[in-house]
Formats: C-alpha cells, structure tokens, sequence
C-alpha cells in the first residue's frame, strides 16, 4: 500500500536495525482516517472470504481491528486479553506470545463464548514482526474449532521472519507495507517504494 | 441513549453491587457498528466544541474514541498507555490512577510531543466509575497547558461518585448511560429506562 509506505517514510523512525517506531498515526496516536483507507485495503486483499469475527489483540491492534470491521458488514470484533483475569469469565482459551522487543512472555486469553468452531475469523494486527503474536491468535482460533481465514497485518517486519513462520504453517497473510530490512537507518520496502 | 441502555439490560451482567460486564459488545468483544452509533452521540452532545484531540486510555478506550473521532472531523486520537515504557520516547507527562477494581495503581503515560498549549481535547472512555482515570487523562492536558473540552464516558456507574469530583473540579461530563445503582442483581439507570 503506497500511501502507508510514503507515510512510514515520513513519520517513521527508525531505532537500531530491528525496530521502526510509527507513533504518530499507528500506536499511541491515531490517524483514524487513514486506518479506514487501511480497513479498506484489508477488504480488498481478503475480497470473496466470508468473515464471521474479526479478532486481535490489545492495544494498538484494536483501533484498525474496528475500522477494517466496517468494510467486511460489521462482523464482531474480539480482542484478545495480555493482563491477567481480574473478574473476567474463566472460562477462557489462552496461549501464551513472547515480546522481543520486550523481553518478556505474555499469556494471550479470550473467553470461550466469542469464539465457535463455526467461525472464520480474520485476524489484524498493527505489526507482524516474529510472529508470536498472530500465531497465539491463530492458535485461540484453533482451540475453538474455528477456521484462520487469514492474517493481516499494517507493518510486516519481513527480516524477522513472522510471515514466513506463518505461511509455513498454512495460514495466509497480507501486510500493507513489508520491510525488508533497516539500513544505516534507512527503511528499506518489499517490493520497493 | 436509550439504544444503549437496552443493550446494557439485554446483554450486560451485574456482578455484585458494584461491576456490570459488558464484554459482549464494549471491552472484549466490541460491536463497531453500535461504536459509531455512540460516537455520533457523543457528537451531538459536544456539538459547537472545537476538538484538536481526542485522548483516550488503553485498551478498552480505543475503539470508541477512534469511532468517535469519524464525527469531529478526525481529530487525531491519542491513546495513553499504562505499561511501563519500553523504547518509547522518555518525553512523557505521566499521572497515576487508581483501579479500585484491581486494586493496583498505574502509571499513565503520554509522550509530550502529542499535546500541545493549543490543544482542546475530548476525553473518551468506556468507563466512568471512580474517575481516576478520567482525571489522570485531565492531569495530562493540564501539564501539557491545553484544555480539557469534556470528559464523554459511554456507561458511568454514578455511585462510584468519579462523575461528581470531574465536575467540582469544573469539567463537563457526558455519559450516554448513568447507572444510578445495581439493586439485588438489577441495573438502574439515572434517569430510569
């Protein structure tokens, strides 16, 4: 998607050779138009797939997990919990996701009553870099039954290998904008911009 | 909004006198068409008000806030974060809110460069109960030199009393539903259904 590489570029910053941080519009500010055009672009890429729910996982995925929901007729959208239980249902299928970035193993949960094995769920996420993540999600999904319709993510973080680790294990998956490397600070696209 | 109202009655769970769970459409699974519908709302109630920001707080917060954001023109949605930071910018205004709820106290967090002395900010929660974190988002704006245009939370639990300190402390409060009291299992609403 053009116009989120051109924004990437732009707003953008690149940290070492592994990290490019996008809080200006992606995740602690919001540009909320431009995660419609993005909705849009996940419609596009996912045309012909009957979407039963739409799930994700807290925070930064939420805010384009509701915008893309408008393109695909308003299937609920779920996000999946990384905090422990407080008075929340027990009844819950968990998996467990390390951060890299942050050093540490969160237990991804949702409850059982969201999820049927009669569900084809997209899952959307703001990025996609080792995978762990969208793997938890996809592995929520399987726990209950249901069917990944596929993964879809803004910002892929080809070099660390997530999609790859994913399309090894069946699943299909779009990113918006695909890095392929960070060089000398410098953000380098798959294809190129 | 009387719409919401029903769909706290029909879907919602009082658990105890204090808590109602609305995770079937609010803070796990999220009805995004029922967000825009809000969000409207919200509108219409701060209609006139000149919004440059809207500030909501992680995760429950965002998807309102950005549905909201579709009716005052996208203004940018800024969500702050409770964790503690990681590589995020060390350039932060921070408060601390109590969860009474949890029993713990965090850190709330924005990076400065967001907020700015110019700035007229619409506070979005899905949450109105003891007003912690309503008045940490508050404090942040105050240190940031902006205004605070109004708190707008989509279901406050008026007995908690969070309502009543944002007013003495001369901000305006919308809630699109008062829960008056939870009475032997049953919602009450202010003013009633």
């Amino acid at each position: 998607m053009e116009a989120l590489k051109r924004k990437i570029l732009a707003e953008g910053q690149a940290i070492g050779d592994e990290i490019v941080k996008v809080d200006s519009f992606l995740n602690h500010q919001i540009d909320a138009e431009f995660m419609y055009d993005m909705g849009a672009e996940f419609k596009r890429r996912f045309e012909g797939e009957a979407i039963t729910k739409i799930l994700t996982i807290e925070a930064s995925g939420i805010a384009i997990a509701v915008c893309t929901a408008k393109f695909f007729g308003y299937p609920p959208v779920i996000f999946a919990k990384k905090d422990a239980p407080d008075h929340s249902d027990m009844d819950i299928y968990s998996a467990s996701a390390k951060s890299f970035t942050k050093n540490i193993t969160s237990h991804v949960r949702i409850a059982k009553k969201f999820l049927s094995c009669e569900d084809r769920v997209l899952i959307i996420d703001d990025f996609l870099a080792h995978g762990e993540s969208a793997l938890a999600l996809c592995d929520l999904v399987r726990q209950a039954g249901g069917t990944v319709a596929g993964v879809g993510a803004v910002i892929e973080m080809e070099f660390n290998g997530g999609s790859a680790r994913l399309a090894g294990s069946g699943y299909r998956v779009e990113s918006l904008a695909v890095i392929e490397r960070i060089e000398d600070g410098r953000i380098v696209f798959n294809p190129p911009l």
